[in-house]
């Protein structure tokens, strides 16, 4: 009988963060005025904690005991490794799933959650706002805000609002507030309103409105939480990379290929970046952010200086960035719509140590299903981009006669996004275009910014 | 930092499941002359290898490695210490919570699901019809049926069919049918339907359409698969109290109080029949079935002999019944809503092994809604009830000054029962009452039967 979930052993639970910014070169974040931002300029939306990991450069930085503890309630999460698929495939590979679909909100977003609610408690902070998506990081902040007894407003993107109502319940149960964007709320909120009364919505300007409503706070008791892209966001999610890397060296082996889908970049970093590491140190890998083909920000958009929201209220980040007005299709995977990319995952897509694919939606859900049938778990829209590779991958180990190992990240799972397959099994799951023109508009829209540097961390 | 998750030590997973058969006398089933029945007339609703399972009295049955296999995708589950809920209830009691809800289908239900799609497969069958309350077990079955390449109908009661569409989808994924019950395609539904065609189902109702679609396929590769009452299925289930105990062993405690939610019986049973043989053989500890307070077989039935579905095609089982024509109210758990109890567990009631308690909707959800809050785990409103007599066992240790230990079956996530909790927290859950006649009517009905014997097997 073969081992098919690998567990960490507990004394090899990570307690420090692998911080990524001690091994590459980045560009700095820039302010209104084209000039880098100082750490002050920040306080009015995170704490001051956060701030300075944000813009740290130690290589390893402590997990405080308090976020350990609430870890233990899931972490560490177990590798899987997929038998029934590899047998399925016919492949030599061997498939391993980092499965982060086990923590209490159902995916790896409560890594960072859990740090940001303790860090923002510690600062004095009563009460965090947050974008969402698809949904998984409202549900994800509205969990840890029960652990840390903080309150929780999320603004939630109106198309997945509308698809999965079931969300809103989930942050409720949690204690959480949930508000379909754009709302009338905020000002930034009632803007696009009045443009378009029937926006499916987008990160973009969801991340407006969390922004402004916790910048407007006149108690000063507010601060923001980000779900992804920023630089704490990918350290906080390394637990995922590091306790994958001792699961696979229990098992006396060391991946070919790591792979994860991509969105903001959170949960291909958290898994990616401890590998990246290595290469960063001579090691090879083929490490690969999968994103869908209709919103290709890595595979298809300029590296260039953009705001991280839709009315611009962030400094300008250096990113691939389909321009941050861009409304992406109404795909179903609503983690994976939005207009940008973690500065982390594009500079290491610019050096070359990452090397970005795009699948779309039909070849992401053929895959979903193909695992449920075969490894039980239904996973969420998201992570079947990540499935649709690992598959390619295999075949082409198949293809070339090589035992590699594949390692991906089985970023959710998808009992909240049971539409989406409905919509599928009953073939009307529609595949969505990328607008020709967008990389056009992206163009003129990113002229007017700064362009970045290209740095070579090696 | 006080450990969490109690995980077993994987030498000791369990390689056979426990069979209380051995260790306690029962009233046999009875055929239509009210004469005990024979192996060989359930041959057409199942396969024979299952039949020689349900009435063996042997006390350890071996595990077929095929079936740890597809176990060790999941098992073995986590035992959660509920540390939070004990520091927010203030009690001194340690509680411990079997997490069965991490399996693919979230819940215990695949336990016996694998089981008898295995046995099946072995005994050349190849397609599996069933009933499904709320719509655990039709998963786990749809589930457990694509692990063995077999097919599946499902018949699910039509109250949760509407309430839940998404669990339809998921049986789906896992390529099972789902069909609404009382539906058009046997004559059992039709029956129904012309004297009610409103009525929202029952799990009795269910039955009698799976039942009679195994048995009227001429092929002969047909057979019936049930989810819950029958011997066999409490032993497959006895590997979560076996595992329970193991860890808790670990621990350096033994249960004082064991806890699990009842409609059919087989969560409750399978995390209590091994500490019930511990009790058998003179060990103290105190056993509690809770069902709902709208559906309360074994604290308000009789102990008579009834069919174990609506139109009468089973044999004639001994347990508390509330009349195999009951249709329960609506309540949300549509796992509790069934007229009758697993035989088993009214034998080890008659004993004074076990002693039931009921608790009313209200109860159970604001149990759920305080452990979400507490351990993060949204659960499902069958589960509620189990935790709403946690809730109240660590209040009277609390009053007691006693460090009793605490342990209960967590038997499922509540991802597909969202609908219930947004009800609950816009305060619209109302409280279900048991019609008063009910028990009057049961008695009608339950007099045409042969009385069981009062056995004592200590």
């Amino acid at each position: 009988m073969q081992k098919r979930r690998i567990r960490l052993h507990s004394d090899d639970r990570p307690k420090q963060w692998y911080n990524v910014l001690a091994d590459i070169k980045m560009n700095p974040p820039l302010g209104p005025d084209g000039k880098p931002i100082g750490p002050e300029m920040l306080a009015p939306v995170f704490p001051m904690n956060l701030i300075e990991q944000e813009v740290s450069t130690e290589r390893w930085i402590d997990i405080p005991e308090a976020i350990q503890d609430v870890y233990s309630m899931w972490r560490a999460t177990p590798l899987i490794r997929a038998i029934n698929l590899e047998r399925a495939l016919g492949t030599p590979a061997k498939i391993y799933l980092k499965d982060e679909s086990v923590s209490p909100a159902g995916s790896h977003k409560p890594n960072t959650a859990v740090a940001q609610a303790y860090y923002n408690k510690e600062f004095g902070i009563k009460r965090l706002t947050t974008e969402t998506g698809a949904g998984q990081w409202g549900s994800a902040l509205s969990f840890s805000c029960s652990q840390f007894g903080l309150e929780c407003d999320v603004y939630m993107v109106r198309i997945s609002f509308d698809q999965k109502p079931y969300r809103k319940t989930l942050m409720r149960t949690w204690g959480g507030n949930c508000f379909a964007s754009p709302s009338d709320r905020t000002k930034a909120g009632r803007a696009v309103l009045e443009r378009d009364p029937n926006t499916p919505g987008s990160l973009g300007i969801a991340i407006s409105e969390a922004v402004e409503a916790a910048v407007s706070d006149e108690t000063g008791q507010t601060r923001y939480s980000l779900g992804s892209v920023l630089n704490h966001v990918m350290m906080h999610q390394t637990v995922i990379g590091l306790e994958a890397k001792k699961q696979l060296e229990q098992e006396g082996v060391y991946p070919d290929v790591v792979i994860g889908c991509a969105g903001g970049g959170s949960n291909f970093a958290g898994l990616a970046l401890p590998f990246a590491h290595d290469k960063i140190n001579g090691k090879e890998v083929d490490i690969i952010p999968v994103e869908p083909a209709a919103c290709p920000t890595l595979t298809k958009a300029a590296f260039s200086y953009d705001h991280g929201d839709e009315a611009g209220y962030t400094p300008l980040l250096a990113m691939h960035s389909l321009g941050h007005n861009f409304v992406p299709p109404p795909i179903h995977a609503g983690g994976l719509r939005y207009h940008g990319m973690a500065p982390i995952v594009c500079q290491l897509v610019v050096e070359g140590i990452c090397r970005p694919e795009s699948v779309n939606q039909i070849e992401a859900y053929t895959a979903g299903l193909q695992f449920a049938r075969t490894e039980g778990i239904v996973t969420a829209p998201e992570t079947n981009h990540a499935l649709a590779q690992v598959v390619k991958e295999a075949n082409k180990a198949k293809e070339e006669g090589k035992e590699k190992v594949i390692l991906a990240n089985l970023s959710g799972h998808g009992m909240l996004d049971l539409g989406a397959y409905e919509k599928f099994l009953d073939g009307k799951l529609e595949e969505v275009e990328l607008p020709a023109e967008v990389l056009e508009r992206a163009a003129a829209v990113l002229s007017q910014y700064p362009k970045p540097e290209i740095l070579k961390s090696r």
